[in-house]
């Protein structure tokens, strides 16, 4: 199978999950006692969190481009492994909003909402990683061009050390979920940043 | 017709309805007087039915790559008939949260809600079986190369043996919706997993 | 301009619109106290409605791609129109639910929402018969091959025919709202139908 | 890193968001008191906002479509603004939404509401006159064919002229939220007809 069509498919699960994160930002009702000042305000995490989930798609974008791009042709393997991120991709908007509803809420339910964020964006640089592993070792003839063993186990390795900080985030939670937010948060400005060298 | 342009716009459609799907993953209200943990896990069976439609909808993808990849160019018959698939398709996202909502209530409600589950599985899998054979038979003359009769018939009735489940997932509907939330579960972890040859 | 990318976005917005009716599509409250099957039954016109406009915008994407594989470039008038057909498919999910939930309460409100349901479905058949009109005479030296003009004049003739049975539909819709209703869909069945040449 | 796939991305993002501008148009509920035509008419700046933002964000596809189309290739920095335009672009269904909802509540809500709308427009239009900034200065070697130097210029400042009314209507929101409002409609109007030149 080629890669074309793999490539326009995950375009579109990405481009779809990435612009439904609209949905998470709700207009305060005109009805409100209070002024929209206050009411909007009230909401600062939603755009925090639609920032930093917006940010972190649009790099897994960028990236899974570069992983995709090396590949000559896939297979049903690979087509699932896929799957799983597209999967890992499209729950995001839930968790985006989850946290974003409860981080200000201070107690068990902002830990475990902080929790599951960073849990779903550590599943997601698993099935990643999952991914680079898959097209660089067991699928390595299905690569475009020759890459040396030590070029491959360091584009791997990078990817590997792109999970560490969403590891933290997730342990850090039941501590201070705002420190969990944070990271999360520092890690998209780094990779957007030309800080970053791309991480696969 | 050129199949180019069929395959940009059902990798559209069938994009959009696999990413719809979380809208049906829905944030507790953080009013409620439960523990943000007690009502994500009372909400169980969406996360389930997220999972199952994900993967349905995906391994539906990967096939319908596989049945336009073989085509050299399409007619207004096929087009209509891939448009009807990709109507049982946008669909999904309706039967799916339905389920969801109503598979841990038990009653007449729940059976109802499983039955219209598996049977919107049944009619994507008709639609797509009608596909296949459209392609492979009145229209064999638009196939890109020669595919022996005994080869099309043998896609033929695999496509016909995927039928199989969801119809008995639909007849058991009234007197064990679990059990037909579980074969339409096991359809998708089978076709999903390596021991699948490819259903077209 | 390529046309190119010209049908990649008309081809992801018309995606999007068709996927976006299952949204119409909601499920009752678990609460209720009717049965399921009595809620849903009382949904039937949503179900109506969701095929109708369904098969209705499939058939505007069909001949929308016969009329941009015509041409060998574009311009911005052309871009302009397009726009234009693009606005009104893209608020047709409005038009469908607006018609979906008063077409089963009799009196003014119903009356008023099929005529704008038709008249929804008119205005994006004038758009599309003026993008059809625009390409075959004003822009003629933009199409790939030599058309005669007789030929031209029989396809705007032919698209113009079409806007004839919405034209009626709006004109009853104060008198019997379920005839517009049913006119609507007679019009999608007949053009999906092997019974129908292009519109184009 | 070839233009073909950001093409790809941002005509899906840009179409899905354009798209989702339809779920900000609400079927009035029919158990409301008041007549349809009643409901209908007390939103008609949902329906204004619409047409508006849906220009807007087309005029910004064709425009992007012919900065893009000047490039050979990509880099991190392109894809990184790239990123930032459509977030831009994405937000758009929110900030339209709070304008359509409080524009007719005269008042400080109103003003907000007009002043953060024309803001948000203000800041795509930024996003994007930085990305042609960023292709013709830095990235100048990039570019497909030669540009020379007072061609450049010209470019970027019909980008930047193009900033003022988005900045003159963002000043008057606290004077005039409708004024504000038709400013917005004013420049999409002027885009859209064949009055403009190509903003690019």
């Amino acid at each position: 199978m080629s890669t074309g069509r793999l490539e326009a498919f995950s375009d579109g699960v990405i481009a779809v999950a990435i612009t439904l994160l609209v949905l998470n930002l709700s207009v305060p009702s005109p009805a409100s006692h209070h002024t929209l000042a206050h009411n909007l305000a009230k909401n600062w995490p939603s755009y925090v969190a639609y920032v930093i989930s917006f940010a972190t798609i649009g790099i897994i974008w960028i990236n899974h481009h570069t992983v995709i791009s090396r590949l000559r042709e896939t297979d049903r393997a690979i087509l699932a492994l896929n799957l799983l991120l597209l999967m890992s991709i499209g729950v995001l908007p839930f968790t985006t909003d989850l946290v974003a509803q409860y981080i200000s809420h201070a107690g068990r339910d902002q830990q475990l909402a902080a929790f599951l964020y960073s849990v779903s964006l550590l599943v997601m640089s698993l099935a990643f990683a999952s991914l680079i592993w898959q097209t660089l070792f067991p699928k390595a003839h299905l690569l475009r061009g020759e890459l040396s063993e030590v070029h491959r186990r360091r584009i791997l390795k990078r990817s590997l050390t792109g999970l560490l900080p969403y590891a933290v985030a997730t342990v850090v939670a039941p501590f201070s979920p705002y420190l969990t937010f944070a990271i999360c948060g520092l890690v998209a400005a780094f990779y957007a940043s030309p800080l970053s060298v791309p991480r696969t």
